[in-house]
C-alpha cells in the first residue's frame, strides 16, 4: 500500500509518499480502507517536527488523525463493528470514557501513533465509531479532532441554556463546528473574525452577530453592547495572543471560556482582570469516544454537515498543509483517497 | 375594583366576583393592573378548597396565580421596574434564587397569598418579571406556573445534550412547554396521550415521535423501541396513576425523570425495577425568579409562544375551571380583563 | 482446584465443593490466587437461582463477586498489574469508567460471569484494581460491591459539604461503609437500626445521632427532630418496605435519597409525598474501575477498616450464607482462603 | 458613636477615629453593637484609596467589611434576627443566593458602601448571618470575607472526594480557612510557604505535605512529587506574580485551580502549559448568604476556629494594617472593640 510520511528534517518539504506492507489486523482490530482524512492546525505543527510540547522529534510520522474508512477485514473477537461499516478512528485511542488523564490521553493518532495518511490502518475495535450515514466521506473525516474539541468546549462543564449566548472566536474547523452545534442547541451566537467575508459565510451557519476585530482589536466592548452590557455566557478562545484577557473582559460575570487553540505565543494574563471576571475557565482536550458518540447522535438527529473549504485528493497533502498555513480556509480542509 | 373570591363551603358554585377597595402600594410595591391570568391543575383543587398539602381550607382566597399586567402605581423605594412595564408576577414570590427551600416556597400566589383573579393587584418590586415583548398578555400570563415548571423539569438536573432523547406525557400546559423548550434546546421528543387528534396537534408543535397509550397502558416497549431499544434520556412524568412505574421501565439507564404533576392516586412502586433503571428522579417545584429570568431570555431569543386552547372573560372563571376540569383542553386556558 | 459451586435445584443445601481444572492466563489477563471473598445479599439471591432480575436460572454458577487475591501467573501483553501484587476484582468487569449502561454492566461477577468462590481465578488486567496495602486480604474482599455501592450512594449525584447531615439505613455492609465515608468527608450522621446493640456500635464507628425504629416506623419525625425541622441532607434508602415514603418525609426539601437496596417487595409510593419533598433521587449501581480507584484512594488516605462481622473458612460458604439470611450481622461476613 | 474614616489623598497617615450620629434602624434593618473586625487584604488598597478595579477614590470611607457583633435595636418588620442576637454582617450585603452577577456584587461593606470600623452600625436584616455559637467575637469577625472565599474556591466546582489532595498557597487568612475546610472534608493537603516557621504552623492545622517555595520557586515538581507524579487535585492560587503558571504545571490534569487573590502584578500566561493541563479555573468572588449559612453549619459541626495571629484594640487600625502590609502574620489579624 502506499503511505506518507514526514521525516526529519521537517517542514513541508519533507512529506513524501512512500510503499509500505499492507498490515493484517490481529485479534480485536480491524483494517481500514481509507476514504478520506481532515487537517487540523496540529499536524502542520507534528510536519514541523513538534509533536508533542514542543520537542522536536526524531522519528518519522505518518501524519493526520481525522478520518474516516471502511472495514475491509476483521480479526478475531471482533464485535463493536463489522466487514463493510464505515467507521471513524478515535484520535485519541485509550480515552474510552471519564475525564481527561494522562493514561488515557498520552496517544494520539498521527502524533506519536502512526497516523491515517496512508491507504490501510489497522486499528483497534475500541478505538472506533461509526459514521453518521448522512454524511459524506469528506464529512465524516472532519469529526474525531475539531467535531469533538467543539463539542467538549461547548458541553463539558458550561451547562448552558437556550436562549444563552455563546461567542465562537475565529471561522476555522473547531469555530464552525461550534457554531453548528450551539445552533442546535439553541444558543444565541456572536462570530468574531479579520474578514468580512468570512462574517458573512459564519452568517448563512447561522451566526446571529458578526464582530470583526481588525476593525476593533478590543472587541470585548462590541461583544458586551450586543448582550446589553452583560456579556456572552459562553466564549471559544482559539487562544490567539491577547485574546485571552479581552475574553475576560468580555464574558458574563461567572460565565465560561474554553481555551482550545494555541494559535499564538504567550499572553499577557492580567490577575485582576480574571478576578473581575468571576469566570470559570476550562482547557480543552477533545474528548473521549463515549462523548463522541453522543456528538454523533445530535449530528445525525440534527443532520449537521461540517463546513468543508476545500478537497483535494490525499497525495497533495502538501498543498493542503500550505493551504492551512495560509488562514486563509473557512472551516475545514480535506484529503479523499 | 372587582375580585374574583371563592369561599367555603368551596366548590366551583362558590366563586363570586365582589366587590373590593383598589389596593395602594407600599414601599418597594407597585400595583399591578391585571390583564390576564391563565389556569393551572392546582387551581381547581384550591377551588375546592384544597389548598396546601390536601387539607381543607376556612379563608376564602382570590384564586389564580398566574397572570400578566401593567404597572400602574409604583411605590416609594421601587427601582426594578416603572411604571407602565408590563410584568408578570413570580407564583411563589420570595423564592428569588438558588433551590427550593421551605422558606422559599412556603408562600404563593392563589394558594395561600391573594391571588391574581381581580382587577389590581399590589405586588412587592421582588417578585415581578418582565414579560417578554413579542407575546400578548394572554401568553405572557401563561409563563409563571406552568412554563417555569416545565423549563425548570428539563434544564435542572438532567444536563442533557442535543440529540438526546425527550418523552414528555400528555400535552397539557406543562407538556407543551416542554416540548417547545426541548425542540429548543434541540431535543429529539416523543410525546404521549390518549388521543391521536391531540397527538396529531404535539406534532405541529415538533414532536418527532407520538405514542397513544390508550392503546398500549404499557408505552414503555414502544418507548424503547421508538430508541433503539435504549429508553429516552428524559420523561416528563405528569404523575398519573400507574405512569412512574412505566417511566422507570422506559427511560435510559442512568436517564432523568421529572415528576411535576399529582393528577392521580398512589402508585405502587417496586424498588426492583427502580434499581434496574439505575434512574435518577427529580420532584420539581417551579422555579425561582432567577430561573424565570432565564427561561424568558429563551422565550425572546426562541419566539416561543404559549400553547392555548381557550380565551375566555375573566369573569367566566367558573366556566374555565370546568373546562380544565373536563380535561379536553390543549396547552393553557385563559382569562382576560 | 477446588471451586464452590451452586446448582439447581438451587438453594443452601445445593452448594457444592468440586474440583475443576486450574485455569491459564491468555493475552490481557491474569490468574488470581483468591485469598478472600465477601458476601452479599444478592449472593442469597443468586444462590437461590434468581441471579438476574428473578428470572430463575438453569446453569449451575460459582458464587460471590467480591474479594481479593494475588497475582501468580501473567498473560502476554499485560501492563496494569504484575506478579505478587495483591487485586481485587471489579464485580462489573466492563464498567471501566463513566455513567453506568445496559453495555458496561451487563455481566456480574458471580451472577451471570463465574464468580471467587474458588482458588484460582483468570481475570482481565482491566478489571482488577490494586488493593490498599494497609488492609487485611479479608477486608481487602469487601470493597469492590459494598464498599463501591456506598461510595456511590454518596458521591455521584448529591454533592453534599461538610456539616451536611447525612442519614444511613441499617448497619449492613453498605450502610457501615457508608458511615465511615461519611465521616471521612465530614458529614453530620444518623444512622438507623430496629436493635439498639447496633445503634451503639455504629456510635463507636462515628455515628452522630441514632434511631431505633423498631420504637418508631415513622422515623422521619425523628430524623426532621434531630435536624432542627430542616431533614437530612442525604439518605442512604435500603428498600425496605415502607422506607421510601418514609424518606421521603424525611428528607431535606431538595435534599438527596440513594436508593442502594431491594430488602423488601413493592412499596406504595404516593405521588404528592414525592412532589412536597421536591427531592432529587437516585438508584445506585455499583460503580466503574475509575470510581473504584478513587475510593481506594480516600480508604487509604484515612485507613478505613471494612467493618466485619465474621470469618470463616471459605469451605464454609453454606454457613456463612445462613448467617447472611439471619440479619444479625453487623457489617460484612468473609470467606477465607 | 466613634467611627474610623479613611480619606484623601489616602494611605495610612489618613485613618482617623472621628465622632458621628448614632444611627437608627429603619424597616427591615437592626443596629449592631459592633464587637469585632478583622482585616483583608482588599482593606489595604481600600485605605490606599483603590477602592473599586484600581481607580482612586475621592470619597471618604469607613473601613473594614468583615465583622461581628450584637443587635442592640431592631426596626420595623425584622423577622430574621432579634434583639441581642449575635451577628456576622455579609460583606457583600445584596448577594443572597444564586452565582455572581454585577447586581448582587456591586456593593461591598467597606468598599463602596460604609464599613463595619465604627461602634454601631445599621444593616439590612437581609444582610445578617446568625455566629456560630461557640466562636469568640474575634472568631466569628473573620469568617464574612476570608472565611467565605475559602469555603467557595473549595466547594463551588472543584466537586472534589475525600482522599483527593488539595494545595493551599501561603498561610494568610484564606489559605488557613481553606486548610481547616479542607481536613474537614477528608481531603489531603499540601501547603506552601516561604518560611519553615509558618509551615511548621501550618502542620499543626492539618497539613499533610508542606513546600518552601523559597528554597524552589517551582514547587509544581515537588507538588507532582508528593502525588506520585499525578499531580494535586485541587489548587488554591493566591495570585502572586509567577504562581499561576507554576499552578498549571502542577495540577492534575483535569484538575481545579481556584484563584482568590490579587497579591501580583501581570504574569506571563502561555496557553500551551494552559491547554497542556486541560485544566479548570475558576476565579471566585467571595460568596453569597445562602452559602455563607452553609459554611456555618460545617464549622458548628466541626469545631472550626479560625486562625487568629493578633488581636488589636479598634482603635489602633493603623498598626493593624502596618502589619497586614508586613507579610508576617499568620491567619487573620483582628480589631477588637
Amino acid at each position: 500500500m502506499r503511505s506518507l510520511m514526514v521525516s526529519p528534517p521537517w517542514g513541508l518539504d519533507n512529506i513524501d509518499l512512500v510503499e509500505a506492507p499492507t498490515p493484517e489486523p490481529g485479534p480485536g482490530e480491524v483494517r481500514v480502507r481509507m476514504k478520506a482524512v481532515s487537517l487540523n492546525f496540529r499536524d502542520l505543527l507534528i510536519a514541523n517536527g513538534r509533536h508533542v510540547r514542543g520537542a522536536l522529534s526524531v522519528q518519522p510520522i505518518i501524519p493526520f488523525g481525522d478520518g474516516c474508512g471502511i472495514v475491509d477485514a476483521v480479526g478475531d473477537d471482533v464485535t463493536r463493528v463489522a466487514l463493510g461499516d464505515r467507521v471513524i478512528p478515535t484520535i485519541i485511542p485509550r480515552w474510552l470514557a471519564g475525564p481527561a488523564t494522562p493514561e488515557r490521553i498520552g496517544a494520539a493518532v498521527g502524533m506519536n501513533l502512526p497516523g491515517l495518511g496512508r491507504e490501510y490502518a489497522v486499528i483497534s475495535q475500541e478505538a472506533l465509531v461509526k459514521a453518521p450515514e448522512f454524511l459524506t466521506d469528506a464529512e465524516a473525516a472532519c469529526l474525531a479532532c475539531a467535531g469533538l474539541t467543539a463539542w467538549n468546549a461547548l458541553f463539558d462543564g458550561p451547562n448552558l441554556l437556550p436562549g444563552d449566548v455563546a461567542l465562537l472566536q475565529g471561522t476555522g474547523g473547531v469555530s464552525m463546528f461550534a457554531l453548528q452545534f450551539a445552533k442546535a442547541a439553541g444558543f444565541e451566537t456572536i462570530v468574531t473574525s479579520s474578514s468580512d467575508e468570512k462574517l458573512e459565510r459564519a452568517r448563512a451557519y447561522g451566526a446571529d452577530h458578526l464582530i470583526n476585530y481588525r476593525n476593533d482589536a478590543n472587541w470585548s466592548a462590541a461583544a458586551r453592547s450586543l448582550t446589553g452590557g452583560r456579556g456572552p455566557d459562553f466564549i471559544l478562545d482559539m487562544g490567539a495572543p491577547g485574546t485571552f484577557e479581552e475574553s475576560l473582559r468580555a464574558v458574563r460575570m461567572n460565565g465560561f471560556i474554553s481555551v482550545v487553540g494555541m494559535l499564538g505565543a504567550g499572553s499577557e494574563l492580567n490577575p485582576a482582570t480574571l478576578l473581575a471576571s468571576a469566570a470559570r475557565v476550562k482547557a480543552v482536550a477533545v474528548g473521549s469516544r463515549e462523548t463522541f458518540e453522543a456528538m454523533c447522535r445530535a449530528i445525525s438527529y440534527h443532520r449537521i454537515r461540517p463546513v468543508i473549504s476545500e478537497v483535494l485528493p490525499w497525495t497533495e497533502a502538501r498543498r493542503a498543509l500550505e493551504s492551512l498555513e495560509s488562514r486563509l480556509y473557512f472551516g475545514k480542509i480535506v484529503l479523499e483517497f
